[in-house]
């Protein structure tokens, strides 16, 4: 198993993008990140696309990219694992990498969702639990879904709709700091309060926006890497991964996502850190807070905070920048915005530039240990990533 | 690198199959595939999953298939390379099990096209091409584009109907012979020409149905494959992979597709073929006949007959069983079908049983070298796969 390190990362605005077609938009992402990896178009073998695009007319992807891009003859796919697929596009390519097949992979995750009617784009996301059973005879939603675990988690461990607010502020209060952003305002506890139900207790401010967004990650093999003479390369030490049940009325209950928990199992074991000094070695963590419960259950999921503690950390700003462990210093998926097939990959790159300290001063993490942690989640936890960083080999 | 070989593989019938919703069509292929790489669930530790499904209202295929299938809690993700998905995700499932990162992995290919409205299937298929450009201003689709192929083959070599006819009665007379087949009859000369116009010369007895069908391909390490005590493995000696321009009106002819040629090329190098001779190596192949002259065109860009040549070939019967190369005694996608989803995986699930001297007498290939060639397209050559496979490890 030969090791695999990221040698270049690019990342779009997010945000509303009428102003470039999917292309350019990927354009946007790919050109720095093959600066910063100092290589050629033809050095680059395959091309892994992250991408959903239920929305869109566009039914080659990957191959108008490739073509946009100068890729034209290299290897090509698209991934797709709802929410995570930036996630398991980055593992496809880790593996091509790490078997021998190839020695410099592009992966590239992009989502242009406000080109279609938004009704279409809400109505599609909307169904993203089991469709022939759940939504269509239950008519149960994806806010839905994630307003299930919030009144479960807010009945027995006595959390607060403010507490979810929490969230909101803290993820808000990184996104005005971070130009690449969608939302770049800081929000109050008030604002908050007065937004609108979507479904009970989840508010529009404990949503994610609809995004638009690209984001490009070179990953090279250790040969690569040193005829290239990379320096500051960031390493993968492991992908962990997990499903769940489709129906979530098949789900033994809503207080955690399973999937989550053990794609951290197998990310801590492949990498071999001890689950228990897991805060002690991440310096820095980006979680998949595609509604505020969300991220509070990632907490306990990775085992930053124990079971039904994860907003009392919040509470005390423990996961604030210089707190026990800073997470979603980008504004996370919450005012970072949330380009589906897009969003796994802008966590890695997010990663590797908060390991490199190439962020905004006012938002970069104390980096003391160089380990940093991805938690990216596909549906209501049908599909888990956690991918693992480090700044050594 | 670690070798990676088949250890199970099953096949739906290929049909209109409304019978069977697609999580039952998926079990069909599933459970012989299981029984024969004689494993449990619990060995498996990921699921690739190729299915286009863009006429499908499912949008968490993977998901819904893991959970009937009771691999819930394991990986998966989801597959996109057009009508090469399946080669694509045999190559996802094999870097996984070839870095290290898995022993077990199921690929498996599903599609549902006949649920759905069926003129909206023939639009999507009809838009394979480069969306924004050449269907939208020009109305080209994709029985079009391979028109443009065979008027251009047929007036620079001097081939005629008759001989894009002649693909077609080759496959329809193996189909007849296949019981899991979409047509499982025989056509004429004469029906063929009788058969109406889709896009001249391309008439309807040139082109594939719309099918449903499912196929499971069981893929395991070297290790597991002792620790197992598995038998007439077959092993996996090369993928081979390649892209072309999105828009057609950059191709520089209509003779051939570079994509396929350059997939070869790659195949052949990492297998060590001499590509004189890989008539004398491949004892059989199945090849991407979407459309007959693609057959024609597949013959001559892997090196099986002379530019030009391909079409007096299969005058000579050489593609027939006993010919020189016998390619397509499955039926091929023409009388098969082509379940888009699953077709790359059903060329190798087919070749695998041909190997193994499992398929019907009266359609299998003499085994004399034990290798073994899937040639697999997506769009009008915008993906190509070819995979070698081999009964030595």
């Amino acid at each position: 198993m030969r090791k695999v390190g990221i040698i270049g990362v690019g990342h779009s605005k997010f945000g509303v993008r009428n102003d470039v077609n999917m292309n350019e938009l990927v354009l946007e992402s790919f050109k720095p990140a093959l600066d910063e990896a100092n290589i050629d178009l033809k050095d680059i073998s395959f091309l892994v696309v992250s991408n959903v695009g239920l929305w869109s007319s566009e039914e080659l992807p990957a191959i108008t990219i490739a073509e946009y891009l100068g890729l034209t003859g290299k290897g090509a796919m698209r991934i797709e694992a709802a929410c995570a697929s930036g996630s398991a596009a980055l593992k496809v390519a880790h593996d091509m990498i790490s078997s021998g097949e190839a020695e410099i992979v592009a992966a590239i995750g992009v989502e242009k969702m406000n080109e279609s009617f938004t009704p279409n784009v809400v109505e599609i996301i909307g169904r993203a639990g089991n469709y022939f059973w759940e939504f269509e005879n239950f008519g149960m939603t994806f806010p839905g879904y994630y307003a299930m675990y919030a009144t479960a988690y807010m009945s027995v461990y006595g959390a607060t709709e403010e507490d979810l607010g929490e969230v909101a502020i803290k993820n808000h209060f990184y996104g005005a700091k971070n130009p690449l952003a969608h939302f770049q305002k800081e929000i109050t506890m008030e604002d908050y309060l007065k937004s609108k139900y979507v479904a009970w207790p989840i508010k529009l401010l404990d949503s994610t926006p609809i995004s638009d967004g690209a984001v490009t990650v070179i990953l090279a093999s250790e040969d690569a890497i040193r005829k290239i003479g990379s320096k500051d390369v960031i390493w993968i030490k492991s992908i962990g991964y997990s499903t769940d049940t489709s129906n979530l009325s098949k789900r033994s209950d809503f207080l955690s996502l399973e999937a989550a928990r053990r794609a951290a199992e197998i990310a801590y074991k492949k990498a071999s850190i001890d689950p228990s000094k897991i805060t002690n070695l991440i310096d820095v963590a980006e979680v998949h807070d595609c509604f505020t419960i969300a991220e509070i259950l990632a907490y306990e999921d990775l085992g930053f905070f124990k079971r039904g503690e994860g907003f009392l950390a919040l509470r005390e700003k423990q996961t604030y920048r210089g707190g026990k462990i800073p997470v979603n210093l980008s504004g996370g998926l919450k005012a970072k915005g949330h380009p589906i097939g897009a969003t796994g990959l802008s966590m890695i790159a997010e990663l590797t530039k908060q390991l490199k300290r190439q962020v905004e001063k006012s938002r970069q993490a104390d980096i003391k240990n160089g380990w940093a942690l991805a938690h990216n989640v596909g549906g209501t936890g049908h599909y888990a990533y956690v991918t693992i960083l480090s700044t050594e080999k």
